[in-house]
């Protein structure tokens, strides 16, 4: 590719509110543009990059027994309405009518899809296992994108899903697609990624893992133990913590004015934040009518996944209570009665004595709370998120708290599909089951941002040999200079039988081209200049490790193929 | 593959309303699956052909310069208001609100955002020409959906834009992708295509051609001249015609009663068809109030597309002209005076006398017209369809009308779009230039639905090796027999390093393993059976031609090696 002709201009200046690495790069080095919010246009080099992407994940999930399909982007109302997802989801599903009025979505996911695919085509045990994936367009209308391609509304995903007669058989088919997307971060030039369990969301089923990339710029918490190795995703994370000891006293009601919050209550009452009873109030999804309220330590937060899978919804948010009758800021656990309400408490107050909480009046609190004695608790439930703190529930050292970003996520996902959509197979002795199935996601966008974070400096993108969209950035010096142009024009022709190579062909600056190729972030630059060609050399440098070494001309294609592997 | 793991069974009976080749083919192969109406899920054995066409269309385009990139299926209403398409173009495009309320659609093609994608990237003259493509789903909600993959909403399509400063340099383009296009159709194995120059349709611009296919299940009506070479569509085709002599009266109105068709009145009066002025009635999408009475010769149809074309406007259609005061089946052109009616006359009725027209009164009609003396025709235009029995409008030979499916077209675009979004270049001179633009349609899964309707027989398909899902159909005979079952597992293991070979593994009779690998399709079939293994050898059979051949186990690589070429 001559660069002269390349559609991907480098940039200078950015939009405003640019501000996540990947972002920037890949905007400044003309590999994306966005078209709407949250929807980008792939330029030729990200393109490369992409199906670089794509093909490796192919060649993984053919290597598992994978069989690629293709299932539509707009689909009819009918096939979720019996899974019930067409209700359950919310507005990131897009809903139209078609112009017969006909509803119609474009689908998250494809699990309906792929049950639907497979209806009346397998009939038979004996054709168990298989799975089928496909790499295609997704559009989901998020709430807020954000960071390029790191969060989006339109992506391309490779979605696969298994069936199995057994759960041996989805457990051991399970165990090779995750050996399989260990593989496949490895071959694309990951490195920090982690396989983590993880909450099942709106996917339903039993057991999950989610492949996280470690960068600053995700969005979701990952605690992690470096002594045992335990890592779990916040939303389900546990740890151990130490139970305060606070004297048992009298319950008293005291005066505490306009003191609301946990950090207000604490300064007034000089009491560390551990001796309150801090509650938080939840709307559920489709319920108008009930609040949860969320009694936690006060020196602890409230985990809205943990909050939500106990409760068994699809959907909690953080509400507003003025219509509810509880009073904000002095809402209380002792006494607490309200037919709307549903009481959540967290293991953290179990046993305590001595706490504060509210009174449930106006500008009151509660101190001397005995839980045992006060409270009338059914069950105390782990909702809370863990600290940076605390101690690893398994092994109980320190833990850490990572920022990751969800790079692919493959879930088992029992027999929830089959059995709703009615899809069956005889069994040997000719009684008919609901296959289980698995699932299994990547997101090809997100994976190429997310190296870009990980795998980027000062100076630009620096990418994995494997993915990177050139293996060469071929740069004459003066190529004004006959001698320099005849010698990259005959490189150019010979090095592109056996490599990607990208040439500079422009008459600008020597400065501009290296600033180009660190920008673009091409994995080997080779410089020829009226200088080098006196010793009949070029100049090879490595973007990764900025290595320079000068290479006789004719050993040059020989040299190459030694360092462009993978 | 072993075929008892295969995603695709083969079926014997098929929904009713199935009746084109290759969709009662793709759907009894196992190829394909409905998920609504016009909405396919491609299987396995179908993904596995259309990822075979897309590589070879990629390489073709690659050849000519292309740049791979990837454009959003979904866009906002603000793109396309800048081009006027947001408005003109009609159900086809489908348009829904996102969370926000913000009005996006799905892209049917992508000339503007393909323009947003190079605006800003490209500002000199020198960058150009380029081309850039992408291989990505469309969606279009055609309202009949048709003969399964020749006509669907949605579909994965080739789309290319070309950008250049003079008609020249887009001229030169142009003819290379046309080139590329015809090594793409040769490639995939595609026989009987031709391209024809053809209408622009909704895209605009001067120029362009499209590829058809020409099978029984076709759509379109191409005229062709043998002789000549003269093709067209049959919306723009011309053809010279005699023009018929009749005596010259009187005006007379006369009695017909209750004939209004031609056939009716021809029967009535017994005179020829030819002796008829038929009128024809249109509205103009968008106006109301306005309608089109096409006049044209007794024996002639009007062709839609050329008085659309004349009339200058997106859509029209045949319309009931109930609250028009016009008289149905009386209606002619002999003073009729209506000011929202627009007469448009065609060049057949140019110069006749002793016509018979519609009265404008009910069961009247006139005879003896004389269009010179009776009628006022400021401009007679060509608005007719061709006949079968006319002569080529180039060389005077019998022309040949035959049904085609359009596999492809290519465009010259000019300004439209360029112009409309404000795109511009400058020019060495200095001055600012609005880029010329070309743009390239290939539908991928029409072009595999085609090639099954051209080479298929009662038995099945019969792929092309460039595109078979699998080269070789691996056929034991017999494999509970110890030894046929170990010679076909390691042929398969050997050839498979090589070929790809689908492997019927499966305990079922000989009849039924012949029968699914005619219907599947598969070029080569190689058959062991306990009696072929006593001579040591194996029966390949070609699926095209049926020719059998008993080749030695030792020779068989070599001897596939000389017949899967491609």
């Amino acid at each position: 590719m001559r660069i002269s002709k390349l559609v991907g201009e480098r940039f200078k200046d950015l939009p405003a509110g640019v501000t996540s690495k990947s972002h920037i790069l890949l905007l400044k080095a003309g590999y994306i543009k966005q078209v709407a919010n949250g929807i980008y246009s792939l330029m030729p080099m990200a393109q490369r990059v992409s199906l670089k992407i794509q093909n490796i994940i192919r060649e993984e999930m053919n290597k598992i027994d994978g069989q690629e399909v293709l299932m539509p982007v707009v689909m009819p109302k009918e096939l979720w309405e019996k899974s019930g997802r067409y209700y359950s989801i919310g507005q990131e599903m897009v809903r139209f009518k078609d112009r017969n009025e006909h509803d119609m979505l474009l689908g998250m996911t494809h699990e309906e899809a792929s049950v639907h695919l497979c209806q009346n085509n397998i009939k038979s045990y004996d054709q168990l296992p298989f799975m089928i994936y496909q790499i295609q367009t997704k559009f989901r209308d998020e709430a807020r994108p954000r960071a390029g391609l790191l969060r989006v509304k339109e992506f391309t995903m490779k979605d696969a899903y298994s069936f199995h007669t057994s759960k041996e058989d989805l457990d051991e088919y399970y165990n090779r697609v995750y050996d399989a997307y260990n593989r496949i971060y490895q071959r694309i030039g990951m490195k920090n990624f982690v396989a983590i369990s993880s909450d099942n969301g709106v996917m339903g089923g039993e057991g999950a893992h989610e492949f996280q990339l470690l960068i600053d710029a995700g969005e979701d918490s990952i605690v992690l133990c470096d002594h045992c190795g335990y890592k779990a995703n916040m939303e389900i994370a546990t740890s151990n913590y130490s139970m305060p000891k606070f004297e048992d006293e009298k319950l008293k009601e005291i005066d505490t004015g306009d003191a609301k919050t946990i950090d207000e209550l604490s300064a007034l009452l000089k009491k560390d934040q551990s001796q309150f009873v801090k509650a938080v109030c939840y709307a559920i999804a489709g319920e108008k009518d009930k609040i949860v309220v969320a009694f936690v330590r006060g020196d602890k937060e409230v985990n809205d996944a943990k909050l939500r899978n106990y409760l068994n919804v699809s959907d909690i948010a953080v509400t507003d209570i003025s219509e509810s009758g509880l009073i904000k800021g002095n809402i209380g656990c002792v006494d607490l009665e309200n037919e709307n309400v549903i009481k959540v408490f967290d293991k953290s107050l179990e046993g305590l004595c001595g706490l504060v909480t509210g009174a449930n009046k106006e500008n009151k609190h509660l101190s001397g709370v005995n839980m045992e004695r006060d409270v009338k608790v059914s069950e105390y439930v782990d909702i809370v998120k863990v600290n940076d703190d605390e101690l690893c529930p398994e092994c109980n050292h320190a833990l850490k708290i990572k920022k990751g970003i969800e790079v692919g996520n493959i879930f088992k996902l029992g027999t929830k599909y089959t059995k709703s959509m009615g899809m069956t197979i005889s069994m040997s002795d000719g009684s008919q089951m609901n296959p289980i199935m698995g699932c299994y996601g990547i997101g090809v966008g997100r994976c190429l941002a997310g190296i870009v974070e990980e795998s980027s400096d000062e100076k630009g993108i620096i990418w994995p040999m494997a993915i990177a969209p050139y293996h060469i950035y071929l740069c004459p010096l003066r190529n004004d200079d006959e001698v320099v142009n005849k010698t990259a024009e005959e490189l150019y022709s010979k090095l592109s039988e056996k490599f990607e190579v990208i040439y500079d062909d422009r008459n600008v600056s020597a400065g501009t081209k290296f600033t180009d190729s660190e920008l673009m972030g091409i994995p080997v630059r080779v410089v020829v200049s009226p200088r080098s060609l006196q010793t009949e050399e070029a100049e090879v440098t490595m973007r990764a490790s900025g290595e320079k070494t000068m290479v006789k001309l004719v050993e040059l294609e020989k040299y190459l193929e030694n360092i462009i592997k993978f």
